[in-house]
């Protein structure tokens, strides 16, 4: 269905998320290879983001970057831990310069009043705006699709457009027909879940077309449309996201845009602010995992060295009556809790590090912002 | 000593690798705060890779990029994987332009004629070369420092300058001071493994500068120097590896420097051939770990499903004589073995996943040679 459409709309360029199976990818390769003779799958994590580029335009070069925090495998339940996020940029021969637009994911919310995820997604969204600014330099328009996975007033957006100065094509389409205010998870989908969307009656909008021109050039987004429930003439829709289409204007004109940051300093400040906060929230989460996880190492080995030294006093004491099997099941247990723990340890131990860094570099960009503003 | 050192020479630029300790770090900045009042510590992985930069210069932005592949998690002795290897990048207030430098460390070599980490550190090259391409596209110059574990004549260092167009600092240099042949790793350092060293009586080269004019500047190595063995009036050396000190000379002037690529096609064309082959054979070997790995886990379900059907036979036929303490032994052996052999499945997945959009990417980089020359 998706490819249907995709051969009937002829866009010039589509950048898709969670084509999970790379069968399904080779399908829609070969079902829009007539219009679409450009492609590219980035491959990462176990099963993979999902991310793929379909393009008219010929595909040069592509640079995959996957953000260093990612949830927790042992959440087997939300699994994105296991999908390795990631961005991933293309480079196009678009007409006689370059046009690299990305696509990307970043981490699900499961429950927004209790978001256990934000630091994790925060700090992919600090690395997604990172990435944008420092492979984006020489290019004359930068342009990000995906499903960021969060509302556009949420801090990690906020930070993601202050930072990069990423403008929103919802925000400026002049003309706009969709899902009201834009919403790409809507209740009167079938494959969303009804009660996550209770709170929000009209669905919410986590899929997004960004842009800015950096060069001499200007970007209009004339038109931005999305696809609104079922497919047309069908009874079920294309996904469980809705699609979002957007007509955007570039032309080579007027002066130079402005520089790096896009909003206004004390705003951006702010939002650094904010985001930091979040971080160091995290940050003492996962210290006290980290200190908690160690600590149960230890206490295995404790408990694995208590069993040996009785083991051995009972091997002198022969002949008395010694509970073989429940000795057995204890050292066994002990062993798995200490190899689960160490594992653990290590993981929440990266977990630090990764949040420290990027708290670290944010409070850099504050001192940035207010040093060189 | 080396805080000392670094003080007394009073470099522009100091690029580290393995600073395994932030305590260290924090020693050093005290120690140098004076001549060097910039510098940035990067933290990956679980012990982190040591990188950092001091610098006369003002630190404006840094960026970390970790590889997607580094060795393997159970290759305790060897211990890549804790160090979450990667690049890191700072951008420098230099005048009234920024200047990148990079620092990095590729996957150690341990074993010479049969290298199992080649793929691994094949996939590090291209990446530390994909990283730099695009990030670099602004930059007027372009310089990397680091143990990049390689021999000079390695695919690898041929593959990252060939695609970068990057220039080694010693094959440039008008003067050169130091060990024999730029010799990095030598027999005379007490920290280095003699017998490892057994088939290069002089040592070899692994730690470079590298360099590149992008834009209309131009750079000359006009000195490289090394340390030699120990520290001057003192018996032991600093470090393991020896130190590579460059006085470059940039200068505003000239033509345009050549495009992206710096080496003859031809030439390129078959060492990106050759780096294909190799992450290729790398590619087998981690698919067929993945299957025997996936293949055990299977089994260890087997043994289980088994031992349970057993179980419940014995409990049914009451009164007989059962093996207790050896079927709970065996049980907890097979839980073992399935939580093992599913872990290392999941890694050879990730692993396969990345060798093959490696070798994707190298595919496409030879297409685009071959029809963009």
């Amino acid at each position: 269905l998706i490819g249907d459409m995709l051969r009937q709309e002829g866009f010039d360029l589509v950048l898709l998320q969670e084509v999970w199976s790379e069968r399904d990818y080779s399908d829609l390769k070969a079902k829009l290879g007539g219009c679409y003779p450009f492609s590219h799958y980035f491959r990462s994590g176990v099963i993979g983001s999902g991310l793929c580029v379909f393009s008219r335009f010929p595909i040069l070069d592509t640079l995959l970057y996957q953000y260093s925090l990612n949830g927790y495998p042992y959440m087997l339940q939300h699994g994105d831990w296991f999908c390795g996020k990631s961005v991933g940029l293309v480079v196009l021969a678009w007409g006689s310069r370059p046009l690299c637009p990305c696509s990307c994911q970043l981490h699900a919310e499961y429950c927004r009043e209790k978001d256990a995820y934000l630091p994790h997604r925060l700090v992919q969204a600090w690395e997604l705006a990172q990435f944008i600014r420092h492979t984006s330099k020489a290019a004359d328009v930068v342009l990000l699709g995906g499903d960021l996975n969060m509302h556009p007033e949420d801090v990690g957006i906020r930070l993601l457009r202050g930072w990069t100065g990423l403008r929103d094509a919802f925000a400026e389409a002049t003309r706009f027909e969709g899902c009201e205010d834009g919403c790409t998870l809507i209740p009167n989908n079938c494959f969303t879940v009804k009660t996550e969307l209770l709170p929000f009656p009209l669905g919410i909008r986590i899929d997004y077309i960004l842009y800015k021109a950096v060069s001499s050039f200007t970007v209009k987004c004339e038109e931005l449309k999305t696809t609104t429930g079922t497919a047309p003439g069908m009874d079920i829709p294309f996904s469980d996201h809705e699609a979002v289409m957007a007509t955007l204007h570039i032309r080579r004109q007027g002066q130079a845009a402005d520089g790096n940051l896009g909003t206004a300093e004390p705003t951006l400040v702010d939002v650094v602010t904010e985001a930091r906060t979040e971080v160091g929230v995290g940050l003492r989460a996962a210290q006290r995992q980290r200190y908690s996880t160690g600590r149960m190492a230890v206490l295995a080995l404790l408990l694995l060295l208590l069993q040996a030294t009785l083991g051995t006093l009972a091997g002198l004491a022969a002949g008395q009556p010694f509970p073989k099997l429940s000795f057995s099941l204890l050292a066994f247990f002990a062993i798995g809790i200490l190899l689960l723990a160490t594992g653990l340890h290590l993981f929440h131990t990266i977990e630090v590090k990764m949040l420290q860094g990027t708290e670290e570099q944010l409070r850099m960009a504050l001192r940035t912002l207010q040093e060189h503003p």
